[in-house]
């Protein structure tokens, strides 16, 4: 059995394991406080070209999302996402376990457009009983989306002004931004930094064993933020694993390296998809794609390779997710592409 | 100028006020706990015909709606509702402030079905993410609803039926409860104790000052709820003027007295809209009628009547709720009456 | 049998009756918006003499004390209490509830001083582990305190000094501020406007049915707050009640008034325990006593009064509270009185 | 410099760190539904000899406490703790996040007694007001605490016989529970298993990089808890990584070894404060030391050694910390007694 149901499966890189390894018996302080921590601090501000910037390390995306959330909203607001998004579908309820509103939004393949979020902040603003409904505070996006699809770089620019002219914070979750800098590198750190206001580089699914990184651009989100990790579970106490996992990820390039391993073998496997006639639910550029199979042709993909199940409401057929990662190999993806064949 | 806007426009029935004259002089210990609660207590277990239920009195409709929600759910459940629901738009996030998600389903005229809701509940616990969303733990419908229609006895019972079956309890929001059982004299307050876990008698927009009773017939969300009330600010010190309210509504059928007003004025006004062929937005037996307007007659209506605003974003025209109430006179309606017809 | 058990054990004053009975068929819109509350606003202002200052009306004490925290409060902050406070002790947990820690300090007859909150201020922040503990956001203390003493005008400027030199805004709890402003004249409603960043006005135990009004001082408590009233169901639907009592209230100093009847009464009752040689738990010199008797005595005195229980753990004596209110007559004072003296 | 600042200075046991290295490239669902969680789980529930506990692990300390504290209360209760208890003092307001109190009782030396928690239970029901304040619904301690005192097998049994007879679950925060079993053999992993509602076996600072698994023996508290988990942040998406951990920790012994050598190392450091007459703060069989020393003395040995700072506000003197872990060698032990001695 070969797993390509989620991006997850391994443990981390060979690269970060070993300065794990390697660093194992230093003693450090505890909480994010250690040498690793701020070298790794360092590198990703030089990377996102944002000096300035506070950067956190975390342990997981609920964890961060709830964290940045709750940090950047008054309790009478809520966050605005599209109806899709993860905060909105996947994450039991975490906004408004921390007291907020997830205010959804229509979505195009799990993108939301500038004009519809410009439309939905007028109309709350404007509502005759706009006291009695919840008012936006932050706007949610992730890049890539749910749905593996990416923001280019004038639709996310185009957001990112809706929000400067509303005066509401920006927010990217980047749980596999490495997959979007990979696929879209017309969009680099810096661009992000520059045009969100706090944004996330995920390492859970980018080749570290866990681990996230909030940056903080906007100087009215900084205040309080180590308190609110510690608030909610998200301090770790060996802070330093994520220091030296980070440091691994971003003193050479190793980053943007796993990012584009998962693309490159994703796309090949979408290439045989459409080869053979299968038709995608929607048509990602990154490392997930979402393929709508007869039940036969599942059954029979299945007997060999895990694979993400999506959607079982369609009768006859079911959508499932298909993923790649920084430790798909071209034999593991050789197997799946000649099964598909093989349908 | 005459108000049509809502059904909270005037103070409380003359037999009502004349109850908290005559008693306004009288010593009674604070929080809900002097005779004339006790007394309304026992008036409402008598005409729901439920001598066990627990009857709690609170002063407002967010407030009992949050307390009733909170104390039913525990942390990581939702509430289902109609995505009109007045929980889900018109409370400024109530809900999620307490920590739960609104899990929205789509409405026919403002009421689910119970099919749309047996199935709501079925994908919710067949996802194959089942722990990663947000699981019913209660079920929140309104009657009369948002757009002033009711569940007719059949469809109560059917929802009913699918909340047993489920093993979740059924809420029913009465904030306008006086106006349902006016409209539809086959649900009495005793079907709705039968088929309800807990459910709401609204006096605030049906004759009284302010008060809303909490009726809790499922012994499973009993207790701790006057610990909730305190907490979330809903035990007015001087419950008296609760109790009193209450006893003055349901010793000799004033509650039902002033819905049978509200809803034969906004029949007759109905009739008045239809005969010069104005369209209904929704098409409502109880005392909110929606009606679609060019600008125009807007304004010309608008002149000597103030009338709800619903609606501005239908280009040409405006959809305006007319509200009566206990308190709607014959004149004020064949004032207006007289100004449809002129239009 | 007479009460003395608390201050709101009758409905209203006479004269904010005949203004709820003068103006009952009025129509008015909702929420607030209406003639009456802009011209008590309008009058609270004026007292205050603070033309900018945002006056809102609420029902209850918790309510608002929970509104007000909430706003004024980010996540990982919490408020600075004395630990006998009433947010601390009962309010079923209100501040918890609405995500906040109650921070408290050692109080000297319900008081905290100037010198112990800087400490605690001070101190938190200097915490070699200041990340992990919560940090001060807000300064609560009331006038009068639960135990009915009062902050002279030198105790509350050095408290407002401390909080101003901090940062931190300072909230006054005056649920029963009438008495405070009776009992210690040196001490003006512009007074506390000016020593304050938000206080409150008490209507429900000085005269009111219910209300208590939020005077916001400080512009950066002012954003939202009536979202968070409607959040958190302290938004009366027929707000207008509001309006007319505190009308009533301050038109022509009833408001005052009511403060002097209940604490000249008190001070009666004090002199004749003081006459009679039993102890006084605190001293206060507003409307509520703190009396420490017999087991005997306690049970004579309850025979004709009814009397607050306070505390029952002093094995062989137990301390009552006797409370006076707007409503006491010179005959109820007279028979206390009367039945102190045959103890 | 060597660090005996915390028992968190090192990664994790080179046996664990071997395991994680062996398992790296193995292909494993998320979210513990892995074999290697599978096989820890009966690992732990053949230790805690309840073959029906649920077993649940979690990365950090402060989340599991949150996770647990707010699935086993009501919203309008409260949980009992030390007025020393980490969840009072060191998680930033983590438990008033979730919306309840915590209920603070005396210690004696970190620890409350049987007798203490029955007064307060009983004390908390009998209230007069006990609908106004708020009612107890868990009870927490530490094993062992803040200050590394520990509960003997007949507190423990008293504990959890209070808890019994009022209805309540107790809940033991283990954090360093390896800590307790090599210093107290009387008590076992069964024992607790039988004596708690709810446990946890702390991995973070005993051995692992991290992790904490929760032990939930009664069956009340079960339901929801990985929805809450998956809320709240504390479902790892490499959860094998905790599952490699805790088999490693529990298959041959490993976790109590950890625990043995932090205890030994601390006693032969205790025995040379002790020798050179220096006086502890609160005298711990466990690892953690606390230590007052004169501001030169600690600035002597701040030299070369690095020590948690416990309380600064002495005048003349300090209270340090001094932690020993899994990792601490003789050779490190050496060097600090020989400073000791040096003093």
């Amino acid at each position: 059995m070969i797993r390509f149901d989620s991006d997850y499966t391994e443990g981390c890189h060979p690269r970060v394991l070993e300065a794990l390894v390697k660093t194992n018996m230093e003693q450090h302080p505890g909480y994010g406080t250690d040498a690793h921590c701020a070298r790794a601090r360092a590198l990703l501000r030089a990377a996102c070209e944002d000096a300035d910037a506070d950067v956190h390390f975390l342990t997981g995306g609920t964890q961060v999302n709830t964290v940045v959330i709750a940090s950047a909203l008054r309790p009478w607001e809520g966050v605005l996402s599209a109806q899709t998004g993860h905060i909105a579908c996947h994450e039991t309820g975490a906004v408004e376990a921390a007291g907020h509103k997830v205010l959804t939004l229509p979505h195009e393949n799990g993108k939301i457009t500038a004009q519809t979020l410009e439309n939905a902040i007028a109309a709350a603003r404007a509502d005759p009983n706009a006291e009695h409904i919840v008012q936006p505070g932050l706007v949610y996006i992730s890049q890539p989306t749910e749905f593996g699809t990416v923001y280019t770089r004038a639709e996310l620019a185009a957001i990112s002004e809706v929000c400067r002219k509303a005066g509401l914070p920006l927010f990217l979750d980047g749980a596999r931004l490495g997959c979007a800098l990979a696929a879209l590198p017309e969009l680099t750190l810096a661009d992000y930094a520059r045009l969100c206001s706090v944004f996330t580089i995920g390492g859970t699914k980018v080749g570290m064993l866990f681990g996230e990184a909030a940056v903080i651009c906007d100087e009215k989100l900084k205040p309080g933020f180590r308190n609110m990790m510690k608030q909610r579970g998200g301090m770790l106490a060996k802070g330093r694993l994520l220091g030296v996992q980070f440091e691994a990820m971003f003193e050479d390039g190793l980053y943007l390296e796993c990012g584009r391993n998962a693309v490159a073998q994703a796309r090949r496997i979408r290439a045989a998809l459409l080869e053979k006639g299968l038709p995608l639910a929607f048509d990602s550029p990154t490392n997930q794609l979402f393929v709508t199979l007869t039940k036969r042709r599942r059954a029979a993909l299945e007997k060999e390779f895990a694979l993400g199940v999506w959607d079982t409401t369609g009768g006859e057929t079911d959508t499932l997710r298909i993923c790649t990662s920084w430790a798909t190999t071209d034999e593991q993806t050789d197997a799946l592409i000649e099964a598909i064949r093989a349908l």
